[in-house]
């Protein structure tokens, strides 16, 4: 078997071909640009821009990308046929570098039932488009489509005759997602080792994420072999989506003393093209996603945040920073410790004594039975409790009204009762109710708060609201579930404005105290 | 090394413990007991219900669930001492079947950083901690913490006490999601060959998703011997979360031809079991997730749904049926190809002419284009335009004002424009002011509609609007950006009344036609 000729990973991202194929995901041209762009931003080796001949808006976005990206290589796709070359050799016409990329499905089930074409069929078309797209191109990729489930000698045979017409990429996918990660090694190395020229080509992998193995089988390729990973950030695509860029990179990374390999990916711009990628394709990232998930570098438990205070390592395998997260988040919830409480604490600039921190542990573990997580002005709200004796709640919702119209300002009028008993009312008009009823909010509290981010959602009439305020340097969060969204949202507001007081309490009396030793 | 003792794997879940363990994750008791009751209807053969010695709440909820929950063996966590494991003891009295799980870090950055133990004292304290908990449970776990970057011959050392000490099941966790899949099964085959009596118990992985390869670690480990596999529903846990048990599950079912084993699982419970933890933990399945998300049977690209058309094994490799999907989604978007439009618009039955069609498939395209997919209802109002030559917009919104406030009713008033040009208005009062939206539009333009699902959001004042709408048998999908969120709803929701109008005109329409012929 030929020696793999490099410890080079050449990296070809598909998010924009393969990723915008998933129902659901189309973006338009813009969208598509600004995906690019980030692409362009991370270092991917190859950009796989779209399939010129599927409609025009693909072709105009191909064109787009030529026109517009520089650095990685400009990739789009035809099928086995001369009129979806000639189209892809038009719109990547303008162009630095690029690449043609021919698929023809090689499986029995995929001859059979979608191609109706024999075995000798399917290496003539192969070859035939390859040669033909050879001349337009120096680099010409050929996809065997469903490889994994392809008889290998009969593999063999398709790789070593497109070779032989010019083919200087061959991709092995898994398309459906169907290869276990031994097997799909053993399937690179049987290539390897039988097909004639191979050492001339880079042998890439594709994998699909149907049973969760894309990432391991495209590792264990790459451990047989393979030299390029086809993957989409965030691991969009068909069904249960591609191989997912950002893991399979920050594996090769993390464990560069088992591969010894490398890509040429700049990580610290992962997250960056994971939020531009689930902006504009619509799909949300999951919290426990690997590497960009909100969650990947949070940590809750007591026992692992006392560990990540003595030593990251202990449950950290990545430095945040190396994927563009600012930090780790030691997450106060009702799973953390004291160890963490009082860290927190003291970076809020609170000391409290034994006697009223575990006052506040225990307040703080009551809140968090009902919130999922506390921010920062959630947890000043409970020490201000703990030091004043008072209960949180300084203003009760009354009544709320609101009335609103196309093209005009809409109004809300809010009844609150202080502390003191007494009913204060006020009104403010914005451009929508919710503005409007958080406005009215402000000026009968005097609290002024920015609301960084809503989300309300339901059905059969109960809306459940979320909201997230920013208030000087501190976070704070409200939630609510009310018949009426407004209602709804004048209550987690209350609840956020009520904490806020507290916590300004909390801290004039910390500077008192200060100034008076 | 001895043979594995049976082809029975033993499924071990801990969405209760570790997956609750995530940050922003954490679930009230009555939570737990719907997720508890999904986990007995798949069929787990054991349940991890919590960690009593964290916290009183959690103390309550593994009681709740030992009393309530019959068929799986229930577990519950407890560091290596007595206190923990009295409080297991005292928590799972009233199980029928119960395991305690004892678990005590083994690698050398908890030993230095988090326990400040010597080798000697870990063993000594792990084998202490199982015998005291052979006092009370026939059954019983020792997890050796972080085992996966623990020196393996002390791995073996530290094994090989805890089983003489009475351990049943010995757990071999990649706590840090720091494991390949080719190694990790290196370190089982090991401990396999170098651990006497390790014939006598079961031994047990627990991987984590940090580099994305949980799924694939366990299955190599299960490859190599192991027989239990650790697991989540959705995959949900610390960081980057724990193995998912969908994915293991149907990886080792889909692929009983290489794995030649089994479990106990009833896979057409999978949907349901992912819903409950979904809608307990908070924590959204992401669209592309692997067996469970929303698209794992959804295809859009024409050349998917061709094939798909032919012979659904050109691009599934599980039936939908099998894990509780209904069914496999051919969705009608910017991707889908001719073959797709013309199936669709038959099943709702539509014949079309050519030219019709070709019509009817440009502005389908056109129209796919904004929307990132389309419903039955909205290919239905496409073909409305091409039959009747006419514009989809019956009704035009002029203007929307609404009045609310709490414990009162909320009123709205409506203007529309019809396509005769003649403006209408009437105004409807509901609980809340986006049902008063709804019932103010339904009064003029005649079209009773059930709002089955809206989503709300936004930042700065630019809300973004989607509902999906059912009506009849059909189901619409409208979308809508505005500053005020009640005119984007009053827009999304016209749009929608719009195509269901047209929609019922072509439906008219063919039965007339139908009825001449």
């Amino acid at each position: 078997m030929p020696e793999a000729s490099t410890d080079r990973v050449i990296v070809f991202d598909t998010s924009l071909r393969d990723g915008e194929q998933a129902p659901g995901a189309s973006m338009d041209l813009e969208q598509k640009l600004r995906v690019a762009r980030a692409l362009q931003a991370l270092g991917v080796d190859v950009l796989e821009a779209g399939f010129p001949a599927a409609s025009p808006g693909d072709y105009e976005a191909v064109a787009a990308v030529a026109r517009q990206v520089e650095g990685p290589i400009v990739c789009a796709l035809a099928r086995a046929n001369r009129e979806d070359i000639d189209r892809v050799t038009e719109a990547l016409r303008p162009a630095g570098r690029k690449r043609c990329h021919v698929f023809l499905a090689t499986s029995p089930i995929h001859r059979e039932f979608k191609l109706g074409l024999s075995t000798t069929e399917v290496v003539r078309r192969a070859v035939e488009a390859i040669r033909h797209a050879r001349q337009s191109f120096d680099d010409v990729e050929y996809s065997a489509e469903d490889a994994a489930r392809t008889e290998p000698d009969f593999l063999c045979e398709v790789v070593e005759k497109v070779i032989e017409a010019g083919a200087t990429t061959v991709n092995i996918p898994d398309t459906v997602g169907y290869a276990i990660p031994s097997q799909f090694a053993g399937l690179i190395v049987h290539l390897r080792r039988r097909v004639r020229g191979i050492e001339r080509v880079v042998l890439s992998v594709h994998c699909h994420d149907d049973l969760g193995l894309a990432v391991a089988n495209t590792l264990a390729a790459v451990e047989a072999g393979a030299r390029q990973v086809e993957c989409t950030v965030n691991g969009i695509g068909e069904r249960a989506g591609n191989c997912s860029l950002e893991e399979v990179v920050m594996a090769l990374r993390t464990r560069a003393d088992h591969f010894q390999l490398r890509t040429g990916i700049r990580t610290q711009e992962l997250c960056a093209a994971s939020r531009a990628v689930a902006k504009a394709s619509g799909f949300a990232v999951a919290r426990n996603k690997a590497v960009v998930g909100q969650n990947a570098f949070a940590h809750e438990a007591g026992i692992h945040q006392h560990g990540m205070m003595a030593n990251a390592l202990t449950y950290e395998i990545m430095r945040p920073d190396d994927v563009g997260f600012e930090s780790s988040q030691l997450v106060l919830g009702k799973h953390s410790g004291r160890h963490l409480l009082r860290h927190r604490l003291e970076q809020l600039g609170y000391r409290l004594d034994d006697v009223r921190f575990e006052r506040a542990f225990v307040e703080v573990k009551k809140l968090a039975d009902h919130k999922k997580e506390l921010h920062d002005g959630d947890v000043e709200a409970v020490v201000a409790g703990v030091l004043h004796g008072a209960a949180v709640g300084q203003w009760e919702l009354l009544g709320v009204s609101t009335a609103s119209g196309a093209g005009g300002l809409a109004t809300a009028a809010v009844t609150l009762r202080g502390r003191d008993g007494k009913e204060v009312q006020d009104a403010a008009c914005a451009q929508s109710p919710l503005e409007a009823v958080f406005r009215s909010i402000e000026r009968i509290t005097g609290t002024a708060a920015r609301v960084r981010d809503y989300q309300v959602g339901g059905v059969d009439g109960e809306s459940e609201v979320r909201i997230e305020v920013q208030h000087r340097d501190r976070t704070y969060s409200g939630t609510a579930q009310a018949a009426d969204v407004l209602v709804g949202i004048a209550r987690a507001f209350v609840e956020v404005v009520n904490r806020i007081d507290a916590s300004g309490r909390s801290r004039r009396e910390l500077a008192e105290s200060e100034a008076r030793t």
